[in-house]
């Protein structure tokens, strides 16, 4: 065997969303890249606010010794000073550096915070619709996901987490403003997730963590808020990333956050700050970590993201698509017309629309689409939406 | 349990090294640390080259859309073209793009070769001395470390080498130039280890890779060069990073080379790209794949780390230390006068010389001295190292 069993097998699996991107190649060749609709990635269009920049060439011009080599595995302690800073005022304000491990992405702090609590075989109950990577890395350490089903608006099913806690499940992991459907969970279902996992915290001797994926917590519409977990959980953790609220997906940089009062906060903060060693991150990219340090307060245009979102609901909407209206994120979910959501999604294809198939995020009958595009890709797609719902809708 | 066994476990095993840092830290607030001389990390004193400050301003210059978003998981096509051309400089020239993936530094590339070969259980060969970090690496993929002896002057044992291969293994991990010893393995040992494999390969009907960690591939002295693995062995993978040769250990910048020749090619690659990003590193840092892809023939100045590795060596070879002198590196890995190397790198700790124990390399009997450090701490270090070894030397 060349590779191992497994990954031959991903890579297999996984083939679905090359095929998808291939095909996307192809067809831009084909017909040009202005008349391929590409909704199919959560790569925000949007460069990276001005502010960026003058902090990157500031950064750049200094030249004291160390900056680009080795710092503690846990990152700077000054960006760790302001992150924990930053925290403060949106939270209770007790954060210090001592609970903020930078790290190389959101992704790079899901996996660190995974391998820290997780024995080999142990549950993380995730609701569905959600990020399919989480399936990944949960397997990266042995973890066995237990998917849940949500309610018909996307928020969360307490009892239905309730029902799928056993003795075995060590964390929830939610993902608020939630890819692929631009949910935002609010404050009486999370107080209410809160209480649940005290109890079985209690009942079990042993702490269930409550791990909140927030890298959209800045792209949110219409005045609602994202409420936050460490004030309805001890036993949380946060994960975020600058990738999408200041457009640096590549850059790989982002942090975790250990809720204060954890009641084993100390044991927990060692082995991310080990896990970050271990798994070969090391550390998050040290020129972005002082460059985030002075930019936590800024983002890209959120107004942008809602006008994109309001053009291309309205005329979903108008052309019989049924769906919620996101919240939060640059994604809608809609409905597909039929059962087969792959069907549907090929459909679209056939009319140069690229998405992706909801059964993709644990919601099949749906399909996604990332509008972090320009207003060019969702005016030139609003025909062929139409279209295909037409062929379906007769 | 508030962490997983293992992680607590590890944990507490870290806690030496721990111990040594914070030993360090106290001594520093205690003694000023300018009266302290710490060789125990191997964090590149020398600054970047100004090169790199150069291409630095110009690519932060760059306001290209895009440059900071995502690219493919294997990295920005045109850095990958740039190492595929570098590496047909100096060895059968047939790279391209494909067989280069961009990495999270070596210990991210280590960790995707990893997970990419090995199936639970698996054995991965590593002569010894040896980088204890691949411990970790293999764990992390349920791989099982078998550690064989090297030769009295730390070259591969080739002997040694194939008792040691079963049906169960995947794979040979080689570090040349070696960290800790500072070996560099010659052209002979490779060819026969390839032939070795070779034969092993062919009679399993299933490759056993050689994988080469090269970070210091530069950093060689009196005219000793690195023989290429991928001359020797076509199923063989070079992992490396600029954080020694460029002092950009922060900046978690490397790649992955697969032997164009390798027989199951395509599927090795695509698990690396599918490993780098279920990992959760996604993709290398985008501006510093951009920046080393203009910098792949630089390096700081060797010179500058042969007149610290001649300071120390001449320096101790007069007190009666007895060590092979490193061709590569900045490390030097002499014998302890007594069995005991934490004893005797506990009486250096007490002339408040930090180094490392053999043990903790696979290697007793031995100390690890980094000297990428300042001439200072090397010329202040040396009365203390000269009392030392008279208290045991009599």
């Amino acid at each position: 065997m060349p590779a191992s069993h497994k990954i031959l097998e991903c890579v297999e699996k996984s083939s679905w969303i090359r095929k998808m991107f291939e095909e996307g190649i192809l067809r831009k060749k084909k017909y040009g890249p202005e008349n391929v609709f590409d909704f199919s990635l959560g790569n925000p269009n949007l460069e990276p606010p001005p502010s960026f920049n003058r902090v990157l060439n500031e950064m750049v011009n200094d030249t004291r010794p160390g900056l680009h080599g080795y710092m503690p595995n846990a990152g700077f302690v000054e960006t760790r000073q302001s992150v924990a800073g930053y925290l403060n005022k949106s939270n209770r304000p007790n954060f210090t550096a001592e609970e903020i491990v930078m790290t190389v992405g959101a992704g790079g702090g899901l996996n660190i915070v995974l391998k820290t609590i997780l024995n080999p075989g142990e549950e993380v109950i995730i609701p569905s619709p959600y990020f399919v990577e989480y399936n990944f890395y949960l397997d990266n350490h042995q973890g066995v996901p237990q998917i849940v089903s949500t309610k018909s608006d996307f928020s969360i099913d307490c009892e239905v987490i309730q029902e799928a806690i056993t003795e075995k499940t060590r964390a929830v992991l939610i993902n608020s403003p939630n890819n692929p459907t631009g949910k935002v969970y609010g404050e009486d279902e999370l107080k209410e997730l809160g209480s649940i996992l005290s109890h079985y915290t209690k009942k079990f001797g042993s702490p269930i963590y409550l791990i909140s994926d927030e890298p959209y917590r800045k792209i949110i519409y219409d005045g609602v808020s994202v409420p936050s977990i460490f004030d309805v959980y001890n036993e949380s953790l946060v994960v975020t990333s600058f990738s999408k609220d200041l457009s640096l997906a590549g850059e790989r940089i982002g942090y975790v956050a250990a809720n204060p009062d954890m009641s084993d906060k100390k044991s927990v903060l060692a082995g991310l700050v080990l896990c970050n060693r271990i798994l070969g991150y090391v550390n998050a990219p040290a020129l972005m970590q002082r460059v985030v340090s002075d930019l936590l307060e800024k983002s890209v245009e959120i107004s942008t993201y809602k006008k994109k979102r309001d053009m291309i609901c309205d005329s979903l909407a108008s052309f019989g698509y049924d769906f919620i209206k996101p919240e939060g994120t640059f994604y809608v979910f809609p409905r597909t017309p039929v059962e087969d959501d792959v069907a549907f999604v090929t459909a679209l294809q056939d009319e140069n629309i690229l998405t992706v198939p909801g059964s993709g995020f644990g919601g099949p009958g749906h399909f996604r689409i990332a509008y972090c595009v320009s207003d060019d890709v969702i005016n030139g797609s609003l025909p062929g939406f139409e279209r295909v719902m037409k062929k379906y809708r007769g």
